[in-house]
C-alpha cells in the first residue's frame, strides 16, 4: 500500500482542533481544588489545621515529580533503542502531553467532579500522568508503525477507556491498585496488543534493517530504564495513603525491583549460547519487578514478599522475550515492537493475581483493627467486607481490565486502519525522516581531534 | 582577526581569582540563617514551633534540586544540539558555579542582609540558581562563540545587573514575579542578544558547517530539554508562598507546558512544506509555556487560563523560530546561536503582560478577602493598594528589566569585544577543539559486533 | 593467560543463588519498621502526633530519591566514557541492586535489629545505597578488568566489611559521617585499589586502545557527572538529624561543590601545554568537593569554609588525575582505570581530616548549649565528652576505615584472583563484546538525510 504519510495539514489541525476544544472545556469545567485556591488560607483555620505543611502539596509533590520523569524521560528515551527512530520515540511520546489533559478532564469528571466544576490539585495531576503511562505503554506495543496523528487517536480513545475502567475499579469495585498492575499496565500492555494485531503488517521484514539497535541507541534507551527503575517507588507510592502506606508502598517497590535486577540478568546470560547478556532484557526485564508489584505495594506483602514477586517478574519477563515475543509474531500476528507483553504485559497479570491473594489473607494480626479499616477504607460503607471478599473484587477487578483492553482495542484497532491517517509505508517504518527534518551527516563522521583544522592561533 | 586563543594562564588565573576573592567575601559576610543554625533548637522553642518539619528545608527542599538540575542538565544539555560544541555546551554551563557563589553575595547584600551578615538558607540557593539560569539564557544568544574567559566575565556582570535589576522589581516596584518571566527569561534573552549584537561577526557563516545538528546531538538535546520541561512547574513554584500559592503554581504550569507542546507541534509541522517536524521546535518551542506563565504562575489565572498562555507562546515561539531568527542575523545583525530571543525573549514579554493584566483584575471574589491580602503582602504596608496599581507596576516592571537588559548588554558587549580573552576567530567558531583535548576517534568508526576481534576462550 | 569468558552457568547460578539465600534471609529476619506498619496508625496516637507529615518518609523521601539517582545513574553513566565499555559501565553498576540488599541485612544486623527482626525504613534503603555507593567507588578502579561474577563477589564482601566498619565508627567509635567521607569514600576508594593492586594486569597495554573515551562517550558520562554533582546536597544531608543540620549540610555541599568547578577548571587549563581543558577532569575532579564534604557536612563548617574544602579539593584531585594516577600504574602497579584515588582516595582523606579539625573546635558559641547536644548526640552518654575527644575519635575513624579498606581489599583482591571467574584476557578489557551481545552497526554508518531512501509518498 501506498499512504500519503505527508502531514502538513492533519496533524496541525488535529493538534489545533484538540487544544481549542480542551482550552474549552478546562475553561467551562475546571477549577482549583480547595488545597490549590486562595480560600485554602480561611480553610486553614476552619479546619484547625497547624501548618501550610497540611497542603496535599507537601504529601506528594516528590512523587509527582518523579512519575512525571518517568513519563516523559523513562518512557521517552527507553524507546530511543532503535536505531533511526529516536527523534520520533521522544518526540512522539512528548505528545503525551494531550493525554493528561484529557486525563484530566476524563477523570476529573468521574471522580472529582462536585456536581458544577472539576476540582484539580495535585493528585489529580499524577493520576492524569498515570493514564497518560498506559497510552506509553500501549504506544510501546506499535512504536514505528504509527503516525503522530494516529498516536493522538489512540491517545484520546485510550485515555477515555481507561478512565472508565479506573472508575469501575476504584469507585464500583473498589480494588486496590495503587502502582496500576491492571488499570495502567495490564489495560495499557492488551489494548496496545489489540491495536498492533488489528493494524498487522505482513510485509514489516521489509523494514527489518532499522528495528534493531545501534551501540548508542542502546545506551540512551538505558537512561529510559534507570529514570523508570529508580523512580518506581515514587510511582507505586505516589498516590497511596498518607503516612506508613506510602512509607511501605516506597519499600516494596524497592524491593522488589532490586530482585527482579538479579534474576533478569541470570536469565538473559542463561539463555545466550555464550552467556551473554542482551541489551533488550536489562533494558526491559529489569523493570518487570514494579510492574509485578504495583497492585500490592501498599499492602502488607512484607519485603520478602516483595523480593519474590521481583524474582518471578524478572525471570517470566525475560522468557518472555526470548520465546514469546517472536511466538506472537509468527503464530498471533502481533507485532510488539517493545515487547510491552513481556514487561507489562504478564508482570501487570502477575500483580493483580498477587494483589487479589494478598488482599484475601488480610487479617488484623497483619494490619492491626485500625490499620486494617485504614488501608482497605472499610469504614466508608462496607460493613460486611472481608478479605476473602476483597480478594474476588480485586480478581474481578483484572478480568474488567482485560476485557476492556481487548474490546477498546479491537474498536481503536479498526479505526487507526483507514487509510488516511499518515502512516508509513512497511518499507519505511522505524525511520525518523518519514516525519522529521534529518540533519546531513557531517561529511567527515569522526571529529578532527587534530588541531589542523583549525586556524593556528597567535604564538 | 587572528586571536589567541590558548587560555593556559588566562582561564586559570580568572578562575583561581574569582574563586579567593569569594572565598574572602564569604569569610566576612556569609552566615547560615536560623533555619540552618545548630542554634534553630532554641528557635524551635521560642517560636512554639511543633515540629521539625517547619524548617524552611521542609518546603522547599523537593523544589530546589529541580532547579539545579534543570540549570545544570536542562540549559546543560539543552545546547548540546550542535555537533561540535558537546563538551563547551556542558561544560562552559557548569561555570555557572561561579554564577551561583557571586549570586548568593549580590543577592545577599540586596536582600538578606541583617547590616552585619548575609543569612543564608535554602531560598537564597534557590534564588542564585534563578539568577544563574538568566546567565545560561543568556549564554544561549552566544553560545559557540566566546570564550570561557568572557562567560566568566558576562556572568560576574550580568549577576551584579540581575541582582539590581531583580531588588528594583521585587521590592521596589513589589511585583510579583515568582517563576520570573521578566526578571530571568525577559532580562536574560534581552541581555544576551544585546551582547550578541555587540560581538556581531560579519563571517559566521565560515563555521556555518558546524553550526547544524547530528542524529545523536539532538537526542542528547532533548535530555536538557525533557529535564526543563519536566521540573518547570518546580521552577515557577520553588519561591512562592507556603501552602496554595506553591500549589496552584505548580498547576498552572504543568498546564501551560501541556498545552504549548500540542501547538508547537502543530506549527512546526505546518510551517515544513512537507509537514515534518523539526527538531529545534520540539526542543525549544515546547518549553515557551513554562517561560509564558512564570509571572502570573502563583495568581489566579486559573488552569485554561494557562492553557492559552501555552497555547500562545507554543505557537509565536515556533513562528519566531522559522521567521524571526533568520531575519534578526540578516537585518539586525543579531546572531541567536540558540534562538533564546524565541524561548526566552518574546515569552518572557507575553508573561510580563500576562502578569500585569491577571494582576489588574483581582478581586475579593476571585481571591476572597485574606487569600488576597496574603497573595498580594498588602498587610505589609500598601494601604492604598489596588489591583489596578498592582497591574500598573507590573508593567513598570517589564520595562525596568528590558531597559536594564538592553543598558547593560551595551556595556558587557563592549567590554568582552576586546581582543585577549581568547575569542575563537570565526572559522574555528561552533569548534570544542579550540578550549578542549578531543579524544581521537577510533580508527574502525564501527564497532566489531563478531567475536572475531576477541582472543577466543577456551572451549 | 586464557580464560573462559563464557559465563553462560556461572553467572545465572551465582545471581540466582544468590537471590534465592537473600529471599530466605529476608523472610526470617526483615519486616518494617514502625513508620511503615499498618500499625503505625494506632502509635501515631499512642506519641501524639499531630499529622501523618511526622512519618520519617516525608523528612527523607525526596533525598532517598537523588540518592537512588546518584547510585544507579550517576555512577553508572560517569563509567561510560570508556568508548567500548558503556553497555558494561551501566549494566555491571545496575547488579548494585544485589548489593543493597544484602546491605539491608548486614546494616540491619548491625544497627537495626530489635532481637528478633530487621525493622526497615527508609533510613535504611538510604544507608543501603550509601553502602553500595562504596561499591560502586571500588567497581571504578577495577572497571574493564572484572567480570560480573567477580563484580558479584566483591560486592558480596565489601558490603560485609564496610557495614563492620561504618558499625565500628558511627557506634563504637560516634564519629561523626553523615556524607561518608570517610565510610563510603575512602574506604570504598582505598578497597578497590588494594583489589585493582592484586589483579595487576602487567600486559593491560594490550588493550590500551580501549581506554579512551570517544566524543559521545563524554558526553554520556557528563550525564552522570551533572547528576553525582546535582544531587549531592542530597547525599551529605539525607541521614543527618532533623531539621537544622540537614539544611546546613546542602548548603555547604553546594558551595564546595560550586568552589570545586572553579579550581578544577583552573588547574585543567593550567596543565595541559595549550591551556586546553581536559574532559577527565571535568568530569571527576569537579565533584571532590561533594567527597571532602562528606564528614564536616552538618558541622559549623560555616560556608566560606565549605568553599575552602571544595577549593582544596578540586586542585589535589586535578593535580591527582595528571600526575598520581600515571605514578601509581608505572611505580605501585596499581591500574586505576577512573582515577577513584583522586575523586573519592585523597578527597576522602581531606574530608576525614577536615571532619577532625572541624570537631575538636566545636564550641558552645558556634552551636550554642543545646545546639552542641545535639549536633553531637551527648545528652546519650557521653558526659566526660570533648570536642577535643572528639576530634581525636574523627581521627581514629579515618584511620580504622583505611585499615579495614587495606586488609579486606587484599583478601578480596586474593579471591578474585582465582582463574575461574570469567574475566577476560588482557587484550580483551573495556571491551563490552566479551560480555554482551553487541549490535550490528547498520551498514552506511550515516544515516540518509534525504528522503531517497524512502518509497515516495502519493502527491
Amino acid at each position: 500500500m501506498i499512504w500519503n504519510t505527508n502531514l502538513r495539514w492533519r496533524l496541525p489541525v488535529a493538534c489545533l482542533l484538540l487544544e481549542v476544544a480542551l482550552i474549552a472545556l478546562f475553561g467551562v469545567f475546571v477549577r482549583y481544588d480547595m488545597d490549590a485556591d486562595p480560600h485554602w488560607v480561611q480553610e486553614k483555620v476552619i479546619k484547625n489545621l497547624s501548618t501550610d505543611l497540611e497542603n496535599e502539596f507537601y504529601y506528594r509533590y516528590p512523587s509527582f515529580q518523579d512519575v512525571h520523569v518517568m513519563i516523559f524521560v523513562g518512557f521517552g528515551f527507553l524507546m530511543t533503542f532503535l536505531q533511526r527512530y529516536g527523534y520520533s520515540s521522544v518526540g512522539f511520546n512528548f505528545l503525551a502531553a494531550f493525554g493528561i489533559q484529557w486525563a484530566l478532564l476524563m477523570q476529573g469528571w468521574l471522580q472529582s467532579f462536585d456536581g458544577r466544576y472539576i476540582l484539580v490539585d495535585l493528585e489529580n495531576l499524577i493520576n492524569a500522568d498515570f493514564c497518560v503511562g498506559s497510552v506509553c505503554v500501549a504506544f510501546g506495543a506499535v512504536l514505528g508503525k504509527v503516525s503522530p496523528v494516529q498516536l493522538l487517536i489512540m491517545t484520546l480513545f485510550q485515555v477515555t477507556l481507561f478512565s472508565i475502567n479506573e472508575y469501575i475499579l476504584l469507585n464500583l469495585l473498589e480494588v486496590k491498585d495503587s502502582g496500576g498492575s491492571m488499570t495502567i499496565h495490564a489495560f495499557g500492555a492488551y489494548f496496545g496488543l489489540t491495536v498492533a494485531w488489528i493494524l498487522y503488517r505482513p510485509n514489516l521484514h521489509l523494514s527489518k534493517e532499522r528495528q534493531s539497535s545501534t551501540y548508542h541507541s542502546d545506551l540512551f534507551a538505558m537512561i529510559g530504564t534507570l529514570f523508570l527503575w529508580m523512580y518506581w517507588p515514587s510511582f507505586n507510592s505516589a498516590i497511596s495513603n498518607h503516612g506508613d502506606a506510602q512509607h511501605r508502598a516506597a519499600i516494596n517497590t524497592y524491593c522488589s525491583l532490586a530482585a527482579c535486577v538479579l534474576t533478569s540478568v541470570a536469565l538473559s546470560s542463561a539463555l545466550h549460547r555464550k552467556g551473554k547478556l542482551d541489551m533488550v532484557h536489562i533494558q526491559n526485564a529489569t523493570l518487570a519487578g514494579g510492574v509485578g508489584l504495583g497492585t500490592v505495594a501498599e499492602l502488607m506483602v512484607l519485603p520478602f514478599g516483595s523480593l519474590i514477586i521481583g524474582f518471578v517478574c524478572g525471570i517470566v519477563s525475560t522468557l518472555g522475550f526470548v520465546y514469546l515475543t517472536p511466538f506472537l509474531e509468527s503464530r498471533l500476528h502481533i507485532q510488539d515492537t517493545c515487547g510491552v507483553h513481556n514487561l507489562h504485559g504478564i508482570p501487570g497479570i502477575i500483580g493483580g493475581i498477587a494483589g487479589a491473594v494478598t488482599a484475601s489473607i488480610a487479617n488484623i494480626d497483619l494490619y492491626g483493627e485500625e490499620g486494617l479499616a485504614y488501608a482497605f477504607g472499610i469504614e466508608r460503607s462496607k460493613l460486611n467486607w472481608s478479605p476473602n471478599m476483597q480478594g474476588r473484587f480485586q480478581a474481578a477487578g483484572l478480568f474488567v481490565s482485560l476485557a476492556m483492553a481487548l474490546v477498546g482495542g479491537v474498536i481503536v484497532g479498526v479505526i487507526l486502519r483507514l487509510p488516511f491517517w499518515g502512516q508509513a509505508p512497511d518499507e519505511n517504518c522505524f525511520e525518523d525522516a518519514v516525519y522529521w527534518e534529518i540533519p546531513k551527516e557531517p561529511k567527515s563522521t569522526a571529529l578532527r581531534s587534530e588541531d589542523s583544522s583549525i586556524k593556528p592561533p597567535e604564538p
